[in-house]
């Protein structure tokens, strides 16, 4: 018996392609459609895509409960995401769902949401170089990375990075301007399994590099978790028995206080 | 030259003890004044108070900021807390001020939105002895305090306690009806310090006792920290000199592609 | 195209066995072909045993070589163990090899070594039931495992466990007599994933238990990891063109002094 | 009442300066004297220094005892560090000394004792500049310090760092041949805590720099830590009622299994 596909759901703003006909060039139906186009490459992933300008940004509730892991690229309309979908996304991460954060998604409201922190940092739009080195060789999401790897040129994202400490850090990026950066790194929150992972101005090709295309994938299979359990807030009975109570509840102890 | 004291606001939600003549016999002037009547007895502390009715429930942007560390119990009312003030101290917070937050403020919308998860537990209102294990007998939020202490009556909370790993574990509860839960833990966000304290069911007398005082006391001069800095996300120069660009910008590279 | 089995060996101090006759009647051919004898049956995991008496342990750098997760229970002994041994162990581990240390194995050489503590806690050998309760019901060690599950006797462990501050803490147990525990918690050294397991006294037939079997198999699962790299300390050229040396190394500068 | 002065101890190898007259001509007295004297400016430390070739290589039971923080700096000796020595200075920090761990010391018998890696890591005398940048503003150990600073010239060290994930991460270098490197970071271990600072290779004036030695003694500060409790493995009674035992421990029962 084989086990279900995970299914994927990636998300893309999905402005400035239509808007820069730079970003349209590199990207023709969307960096979503890239994104999807190289996960739809392993058979066992079933992948769909939904961008901002569709009816419930396509995250409907069915949607998002049929999403094993969501990946997330916006930029430019963070603020047009409604609340609502937040709400629900977050919830589905509290229950299981992966998230895979891209690039400029560290200033997405869900990533913030998730972060409880300002995931503020510097930037440069130049020509730097960016060489992401691989702290976790054993690690699912390094696997078939090597030592380092390079992007030609990308926008440039500096320390300090206004995250909490995360449970991994995977690679730290090195810029030519002098810069470095927590590229990638992992946070548990409820059930679910989140992956910051820098790279990916959407000027810049870097979503068509094969490296770049293999630490999302593992990225991918990595944050896929068993279960989708989400938390209450039960009242519940004692399992032991409990000592009588002599109106203690109704009354201070003098020898209690 | 002596250092400045450190300035504390209590904030109570001080609803329960104008319903409950339970609670008022318990705390006669509010929760809030118990506690801020035995901070005030470190005379390194500068104590205030504020509450829910007061105008932006005691909370203005003024006191926020001349705010060192804030201690924080609601419990009935945690949705009348208005938006804007929990994100004023939400970034009062990751500028570097103190958060104390005591019971049933695991679901107050300030801890919650620091979290990034949904801060559920388990539940009973009985006749529970609470015992908490002291994890960390070398960290300053236990000092004085021995193995364990305990509590004669309470509220059990039981795990799961839907919150992010903490960054120190310092107390573990055992209930007598059979539960554990983590009853004291620590977090960073941004500058800020973050310390979850379980006890205080505002019918019992909880607050009054010794060793309960001596870790909030304790616990207040541990989040107090040096600086007060918010991060914010600026464009910066490079420190290094960068590879001129052949519009590299606008045309993506054969040999990056 | 299938992927190959992992490799599992169970090691056994193999002591308690021989000497005491309760614990024999228990374990007739140890408690490591108890638990080997579970885990084979599931048909991804080719299993093997090897006990303190045997040459080398019955790890010699060959078997270690060719196992991808090795299961820990010592106890009377630890003091015999090898260090030559120790070390390979230790260095497997760096490479990738996972690691359930169980019960008194907190103690072994292998798990102090890897944990940098002393690894101490509180005990007693009594009538103490132990309550498990499952913190992460997302987690692959705890698929299977519902809220919390029970043994009906076990020695007590306390705390506080002289460990560094776990990855992941998975079970916090309660114990009839008052104490609690970390009793499920993860660490990552090097490449290696290492799990820690309190239940397992030998005088009791805790390993016969179906949940406990669940957790160890669901733990090798987990601790399996896809690569073997042990890092070393290589000297490396730059990546980038470096400033010239005006016998800098060689004469302090002005300019820096 | 003033509190007592905290009392350090610099550790220094104490054989470079002997044999390499560039290493003399920079370090006059020794490293260990040199970063004894910055932080001997200090009213509230107590300061001595201990190198190799001393008795005990300076540090008897008695010494370390009587010290708060220790500061380690060795490298091409490591390996003449009596383990016997080794062990008391790991017991003392289980207890609650502090431990600053410079540069080479990332290969100490101590630091990786406290470790459990292989503290591994990529290496290159040559004319980098390193470049620390600061990810925690709020820290004590980064007070006084800005956004980052420079090292005019040092030996690289680059990724991975064979470490357990720090508690901390606070400083990440980068290095003008192309690497990045956690150059400072803290662990708990026990009740000490631990600073590895990365900056001080011998041929180099780097312990002259003023924000080198702020970060230096702003690290002394924040290690010292108010207790002193060596934990042991004690056997303890219950503190609740256990159940009768109808000879459970001597017969497995039938229910159990």
């Amino acid at each position: 018996m084989s086990k279900p596909p995970i299914r994927v759901t990636v998300w893309g703003e999905y402005r400035h392609e239509k808007k820069n006909p730079k970003v349209a060039a590199l990207y023709p139906g969307g960096m979503h459609e890239t994104i999807a186009a190289f996960l739809r490459k392993q058979k066992k992933l079933q992948v769909q895509t939904a961008t901002l300008d569709e009816p419930d940004h396509g995250l409907s509730q069915e949607t998002l409960k049929n999403t094993d892991v969501l990946v997330w690229w916006g930029h430019m309309a963070h603020g047009e995401v409604r609340q609502e979908i937040v709400e629900h996304a977050f919830s589905r991460v509290q229950e299981g769902m992966g998230l895979i954060a891209l690039h400029s998604a560290h200033y997405s409201k869900l990533f913030k949401r998730l972060m409880g922190t300002t995931c503020s940092l510097k930037w440069r739009e130049s020509t730097d170089k960016e060489r992401l080195w691989n702290l976790r060789p054993g690690h699912p999401i390094t696997q078939g990375i090597g030592d380092y790897f390079e992007i030609p040129m990308e926008e440039m994202y500096g320390e300090p990075f206004g995250i909490p400490e995360p449970e991994e850090l995977i690679f730290i990026s090195w810029f030519t301007g002098g810069e470095v950066f927590r590229s990638g790194a992992t946070w548990y929150r409820g059930n679910g399994k989140i992956f910051y992972f820098r790279p990916g101005h959407e000027t810049y090709p870097t979503y068509h590099l094969p490296l770049v295309q293999k630490v999302i994938t593992n990225a991918v299979f990595w944050a896929h978790t068993p279960t989708s359990v989400l938390d209450s807030c039960p009242n519940v009975p004692p399992l032991e028995t409990l000592p009588e109570d002599p109106e203690k509840n109704t009354r201070p102890q003098e020898g209690f206080r």
